[in-house]
């Protein structure tokens, strides 16, 4: 008998954001006082919102008083706000009921406890370039990954193949790294794809707070979707959560395989390992939801979007293909003259003092790309922007 | 190909706490108006202390401010936060290094994320009565369960024997439910025998300050645990957390199996599937740490305690046997004249409209128990001892 998990042999040793802060780490060592222009990991810059705020004291006051005291909360969520949520689903026109709509730590918690759920026999596909966690979570697991490229030939939005065999299908869409968007009939072809095969999508929908355009927010847009589909968000991004963790699932009560309902089992799991969300930071998070939070937080938004035109306006002038940046926080440039990404990383940080992300570090067709986040200093950005025109631009 | 986990399927209809809702819904629907005294679900209800509430409100207020905004926090816990609960530690001269010490979001979370490091071969012993997630998260794991019931005579405290077989073993002390606390010299014989084996100790220690007279408050007390143990922790009961959340676990460095050293796997887990746990509520369970926290804490517990000291008085009075109460938070009491638990249920729920726990749904032994939980309101539990001594002392 082997007590360990031993999957986790497996993983690779080190992790894309460890190796960056151990890189920036021995620069300013070496470089001590040196100012470092940051927009490679996706945190964001901008405090929370004034509506958010006021509810987050609001509870924190609650919680001191023995009559507005609250202990355990629902393992599911605050019903109220899984009724919130589900309503602003209903301006996609998106019917929810409330019981489809899970209230979580996260998008990063979700992904990786919902796993739970599905056979280690199962096959994994994911999209890529991809968010190492998807891959990561599943060699934990030991399920078989198989990897799907995209590149500039599909826009980096791929779609199935015939041969095309897989049972959970991870897609992000606006997309980390890529900032590609998928359009309804691309996603209606990965749907008919889940539904005729019986697989599961997973769709990791937490940017879609920066559509523009007139694309799907919700895999739910799609028809068929309720039968095919966990759709997994998030507010960090969205309103700024990263530090204080909120996120919601959906999960339809169509949604069934192998026999089993997988909304009936996801509240099985909730109810057995969790003992739900923090009553402070639920209350907090649905004052994103109100008229005032999303007023506020798309002020915050549009912040982060001039970043995005601000470094766009950049590369168009130099003439480099870039994706993503309209309607997604994240800008994926092609290196110039053929530079590997890493390569890219350090001539970036050693002459200029800017920290992206090297795209090698989302899967092997990421390599020659290069990850810039629009969550930065908008005068950072700024001073960033003029620097990489000045080192590129020669 | 299965897509789904179908060890699932294997999992009990229905879940203790759910039954107990069912049955006092019907109650009050059938008799509207009527208070109930409720003493089943281990919730407690004093507020949370000032020192934890002042640190909270600072905390959201540095949300508010970009200059003090926290965003992604380091997925293993805040370093400061690491630190303190590894001073708590030496005052019970148990040295651990902050990176022992991981920040969890409470300890049922933890409790089930922390098997996705040990493989599906491995054994899971659970000394029973037991918390009934310890047995339904082996389950959905597909693991293979060894119950070891416990009973007077053993003082609900079972040791190893020569016949003991179990890699991953469930220890509780101070015990839910039945408020039994391990002696050093009993935890010795777990530790010795975990070593000798190979097999890792999973320890509850959720309820340990409410001991009061000499016993072990962690395992790590005990010489030897450093290499079996891996120690989960709860701010619930100790400061009222159970709807903020907030827990802690200790994971030895020196911890190795299968040639795998479980605290890197564990920091590779976090790092992975997690974003770390909120900013605000880490900032606001340091305070519970604090002289000043730690003296508000203990004014809450003594509370507490006065419930379970005029509910034994009751017992007392009547002659009933029971366990806990003295150094834990739950009492344990035989049901008189060899009345099954759920029938005792009945018999108080409508007779004298107190809701306690059945002890048959902590596993088979339990069956002829009762939990009486001491979190609740003062008064509602000196009228619920008062309408008990009348019932049962006829």
């Amino acid at each position: 008998m082997i007590l360990m998990n031993t999957n986790y042999n497996n993983l690779k040793e080190s992790y894309l954001f460890y190796n960056i802060a151990q890189k920036t780490g021995k620069y300013l060592e070496e470089n001590p006082g040196q100012k470092l222009y940051r927009m490679g990991i996706g945190d964001v810059s901008l405090p929370l919102v004034d509506a958010v705020i006021k509810e987050l004291h609001e509870a924190v006051d609650n919680q001191a008083r023995k009559d507005s005291f609250h202990g355990y909360m629902p393992e599911c969520g605050d019903p109220a706000l899984r009724e919130t949520i589900a309503k602003y689903y209903e301006r996609r026109n998106v019917k929810l009921s409330c019981e489809e709509v899970f209230v979580s730590s996260g998008a990063s918690d979700e992904l990786g406890d919902i796993l739970d759920l599905f056979s280690k026999e199962s096959t994994a596909l994911i999209m890529e370039p991809a968010y190492p966690a998807y891959v990561d979570a599943n060699i934990m697991a030991g399920r078989k990954i198989i990897h799907l490229p995209s590149g500039e030939e599909n826009g980096f939005l791929p779609t199935p193949t015939e041969e095309t065999e897989a049972d959970l299908i991870y897609l992000c869409s606006p997309n980390n790294p890529t900032g590609a968007v998928f359009s309804k009939e691309q996603l209606k072809e990965w749907v008919d794809y889940a539904n005729a095969r019986g697989a599961v999508i997973l769709f990791d929908a937490a940017y879609e707070a920066f559509i523009e355009e007139d694309l799907p927010h919700s895999i739910f847009e799609v028809k068929g979707a309720r039968t095919c589909t966990i759709e997994i968000c998030s507010l960090s991004k969205t309103a700024g959560f990263t530090g204080t963790r909120l996120g919601y699932t959906i999960i339809p009560k169509d949604l069934e395989r192998s026999g089993m309902n997988i909304n009936a089992m996801w509240v099985r799991n909730r109810t057995t390992k969790t003992n739900g969300v923090s009553y402070i930071i639920q209350k907090g998070g649905a004052a994103v939801f109100t008229s005032e939070g999303q007023e506020q937080i798309h002020k915050n938004i549009a912040v982060y979007k001039k970043n995005a035109r601000v470094l766009m306006e950049v590369l168009d002038e130099l003439g480099i293909t870039y994706y993503g940046g309209r309607n997604a926080p994240y800008i994926w440039m092609k290196c110039p003259d053929g530079m590997g990404s890493w390569e890219f990383f350090d001539l970036l940080l050693h002459k200029i003092q800017v920290v992206g992300t090297p795209g090698e570090g989302f899967g092997a067709c990421g390599e020659g790309y290069f990850r810039f986040s629009t969550f930065g200093d908008p005068e950072d950005t700024r001073v960033a922007a003029l620097r990489i025109r000045e080192l590129l631009g020669k």
